[in-house]
C-alpha cells in the first residue's frame, strides 16, 4: 500500500474533547464537543448546537449517524478540555 | 487503533430506558424511550410520539430502521425507568 | 459488547402472527398480519392494506423489502392469531 | 436466533411460475409471471408487462434489478402454470 | 435453500449477444447488443442507442454501471449474432 | 458460473491510455484519457475536460468515484497513446 | 486479473501535501492541500476553502466523508510543500 499522509480516522482522534463543526446532507450545520466516534465515522456530540436555522438551537448530547456527515472541521480554536468521569 | 474517546454504541447502551429524541431523514422527529438497539443503529422506542407535525401523534411501541435515523438525542431530564419484565 | 436492550429483531419475532403497521419511505403507510421476516427486516404481511392514499387498498399477502421501511409499530390491541398451515 | 416466521425468500419460492404484482420506486407498476430470483431480490418475470401509465405495456421476459423493488405481491388468483423447459 | 427457479444471471449468459433494452433510473432507455456482464450487473453493450429523447443517439460500444439498472429485457425478436474475436 | 461474455472490467483495461466519455449522476458528461481505475469504478482522467454546460472546460487529471458513473464508452475513434512516464 | 493502469489511489498518494481540488454532490467544491486519505476516499483538507457560493469561504483543517465525492482534481500548478510535523 502506498503512503497515505494522515489518516482521517487518526485527524478525529486528535480532535478528541475539542470542539468541531459538522456539515451534514440537507444543508444542516451542528457544533459541538467531540467525545468520541467509531469507524463508520458515528459521532458522538457534547453541548451541540444545531446552527441551521439562524439562532443556534441546543441539543445537549447527541449521536450522529455517520452517513449524514458531509465534512467535519476541527476548530483550531478551541483548546480541549478534559472529558468528564469516564 | 488511536483512542477514540466514548463510542457511540455505548452511549446508546447508557440511554437504554431513558426518553431520546431521534430526527429522522425527511424532517421527521420521534421522541420516546429506548428499550433496545443492534449495531446497525435499529432502535426500540416504547410510548414513542411522532413529534414531525405540530400535536405529538402516539405511535406506541416502535422499531426504527437505523439507516433513516440523522441524530439521536439522549434527554438528560429523563430519570431512567425499570423496563417492563423481559 | 455494552448491554443491548431487547434486540429489534427479537420485538419482530414476538409480534408474529399480529398485525403491524409500517411507514416506508415515500409516504407510504401498510398494515397487515406480519407472516415473517428476515435480518434485511424484509417483511411477510398478510391481508395487507395499503393506507396512503385515503381508503385502505387490499394487497392481498405481500413481501417489503426492507429497504424501504422507516418504522414499524406492533399494534399492541390485535391478539396474535394462529397461523395458517405452514 | 428468534423464530421468525416464513422466510420473505421461501414466498418467493412458493410463487414461481404465478403472476406477481411488483411495486418499484418512482411509481411504476409491472406484472408478469415470476420465473426466477436470487437472494438480492433480483427477477425474472415472464409476459411482463408495465402497468404505469394507463394502458398496460408489454414488455415479454425482463429481469428486474432488486434495489428497485418497494413490494411484491404474489396474486392468490392465479394458478400456476408448468415452467416452459430449462 | 429453496427451489429459486431461474437465476437472473443466467438469463443474462443466455441473452449474450442478442439484443436486450435496458431501463435506468432517471428515466432513460438503452438498446443495446449484450456483449457481457458482471455479478454487479455492470454490463457492455455494443451498437449501443440511447433512446430517452425522441432521436436514438449512437453510442457505440458502452459500459453501464449495474446500480443505474433498473431492469433489462432480451428481445426475443433479435437472432443472437456471434461475436467478434476475442 | 455461467459464461458471461467479455467481462467489463476487462473492456476498461483495453480502454486504457485511450479517450473515453463518461455520463455522470445529475446530468455531467466528462470526456479524457483513462490512464486507471479499479474494481469500484473509480477512474483516472487525463487531460479531462467537463462537457456538462456547453463549453468544454478543462480540468487536467482527475480521479473519478466510481459510484457517480452511469456509463463509460470507449471512443473507437482515438488511437492509443503511450501513457507518460510512470 | 487484467492491467489496470494507474490505480486511482496511487495517485492519490502521489498527490499529498499538494493543492487539491474537490466536486462534491450537491454542487459544492472545495479547495485545498491534501494532508491524507484512506481507502473510502475519506479526506484530510489543510487550508481548505469552500468555492461554492462566490468568495471563497475559509474552513481550516477539515475531514471529507469520500462518499460526497464526485471528482477529485490535483493541481499541477501547486508545489508540494513540507508537511508540518507530524
Amino acid at each position: 500500500m502506498a503512503e497515505t499522509g494522515q489518516r482521517p480516522m487518526d485527524l478525529l482522534s486528535k480532535s478528541l474533547n475539542a470542539q468541531v463543526l459538522v456539515k451534514l446532507k440537507g444543508d444542516r450545520k451542528l457544533r459541538g464537543r467531540l467525545r468520541g466516534y467509531d469507524q463508520h465515522l458515528n459521532l458522538i456530540l457534547e453541548q451541540a448546537e444545531d446552527l441551521s436555522d439562524g439562532e443556534p438551537q441546543e441539543l445537549g448530547t447527541v449521536i450522529l449517524r455517520g452517513d449524514n456527515v458531509i465534512l467535519l472541521s476541527p476548530s483550531s480554536k478551541t483548546p480541549p478540555r478534559k472529558p468528564k468521569g469516564r
